[in-house]
């Protein structure tokens, strides 16, 4: 398995303390989640009918702006799984630097893997992954140049994990198209990764073939009520985008007067350059706050926004010593 | 897609009734649930941590009394979905007649796959696949014969789904030998279904490889919290056997007044021959009571155990008309 944030428990072992006393910033989870609703019995109890099924992919075509097949499945990082599957092993092209499991998985089952880093040299493919917004470093990438690359690869996978803070970077509107490949994540931006929900938006061959990989209840009972309610809540997802733009604004602020540069990001996560990524994450560990650092970017830092005013202010303290 | 159990919207469909109306009988998951305890926030907000998940696997250890490698699956049928890619494919043998998921997903996947009526017919397969206790029929396999079976097939896989209310069948604690792959639910027996919640116990290189596959967040954080609070809690384990093989011999008593011969089953549901299944299921269903039927039984109906009183009650007045 290969590093991933939220990782509080490597923290713990290095740093002490107990779970309750960290700060977790090492992941782009807004912390201000979407509330956790009435919980009928039969959720727990029963598997999940067809018809429940069906109703929360409906929420998710309402949600990201679509009418094409979706697939709910436990996550985003569970349709990644599946990524290498939907094709005899080939050649892949990611534009990287980004999220470091495409190219893992990929290899493993067999692909050839190439980093590239521009849209540009996709080209030829016969999968081309692109994350958009990127993670870490948020880089957008023009929808309409990505729509277009579509047709010059085999098949364009989108990974929109952090697309909800930046709806107009979506391509979801053309998921429908063969060839194209979107994957959401519902936990980051809903505060609720521990959910295990994501979806996967794509042509009927595409999605009918994910669809038969992971069989028929993929998802949990209490993830398909509370994702159909949180998507269909279009004034807390408009709320929030609000929010996290201001908070985006105000942790780059902390983080200038500690002397961090912004080399990009989400309304989600930030990405510094920091001189000595190992050091500001230490720094910040002794105050039990956690973030993220990259073996490929050993200078970066990538922070998630903090929750409450008291997150701000032992941000803030750390950040001034 | 095949045809299940739990199918509730087609009954609804088909005999009208709101949800709550149905009692539905058509699964065998037990209707006296273990109960959903206080869920801490983090398990719904944070990515499950890997001691979470390590403290999820020494629950199942215990219950299931082994010290084998187990990995937690989003429920038993996340893990047949992967059990055609252990191997390249080859030949297949099932004990027949079981649950319909192993022949379907085997035969997408490119194995050949047959249906053989008895264990030593099992021998020589490349994948060999017995449910212990069977479903729909309750058929029973001493543990120790299938043990001996294990060094005749390329690789044995046991499905305990049902086992929880029969421990004596499993053959848990022999899970580590390479070449036995025993698959558990936890929905079943613990009432909990939505939760999609299961085990795979084997040896560690297959252990690793259905790791990989599932990648690093495979169950929820409720789910993982749940589990283990149940696994754990051996006085409900006991009490529920001894209300379900008292319930069980409840329903063939109200079954036998009907004129129903029971064929088999086990503590969380009962098959009976009915003469003609479709009628019998009718007949249940026009008092909301959903069953289930089998194209290869026609004359056969299953039965899960009603749960309380009024269920019970509703049960002898469909059958007593």
């Amino acid at each position: 398995m290969i590093d991933h944030g939220g990782n509080l428990d490597v923290a713990q072992r290095r740093f002490g303390g107990r779970p309750e006393d960290w700060i977790d910033l090492s992941t782009g989870i807004n912390r201000h989640p979407y509330p956790i609703p009435e919980l009928p019995a039969h959720l727990w109890n029963a598997l999940p009918s067809r018809a429940e099924i069906e109703s929360l992919h409906g929420a998710a075509r309402q949600a990201y702006g679509t009418t094409a097949p979706v697939l709910a499945i436990a996550g985003a990082q569970a349709a990644i799984e599946l990524l290498p599957r939907l094709a005899p092993p080939g050649a892949a092209k990611i534009l990287v630097p980004t999220y470091g499991e495409f190219g893992h998985v990929l290899r493993a089952a067999g692909w050839s893997v190439e980093g590239v880093s521009d849209v540009e040299s996709l080209a030829g493919a016969d999968l081309a992954i692109v994350v958009n917004p990127n993670n870490p470093d948020g880089r957008h990438h023009d929808p309409q140049w990505l729509k277009a690359l579509a047709s010059r690869v085999g098949r364009l996978v989108i990974d929109e994990s952090f697309a909800d803070a930046v709806p107009e970077l979506s391509l979801a509107s053309q998921a429908g198209r063969a060839g194209l490949l979107i994957l959401r994540s519902f936990g980051k931006f809903y505060g609720l990764a521990g959910l295990r929900l994501g979806f996967a938006l794509g042509g009927e061959a595409d999605i009918a073939m994910l669809a038969r990989m992971v069989g028929p209840w993929p998802v949990s009972g209490v993830a398909i009520e509370i994702g159909r309610r949180a998507l269909l809540d279009r004034a807390w997802a408009n709320q929030t985008r609000v929010w996290l733009t201001r908070d985006a604004k105000r942790i780059d602020e902390t983080a200038r007067n500690a002397g961090w540069e912004l080399v990009g990001g989400t309304p989600l996560f930030r990405l510094y350059e920091t001189g000595d990524g190992a050091r500001a994450q230490e720094r910040l560990a002794r105050a039990q706050i956690w973030s993220r650092v990259f073996k490929d970017g050993p200078s970066w830092l990538r922070l998630g926004l903090p929750g409450d005013e008291t997150e701000w202010q032992r941000l803030s303290m750390a950040l001034s010593r």
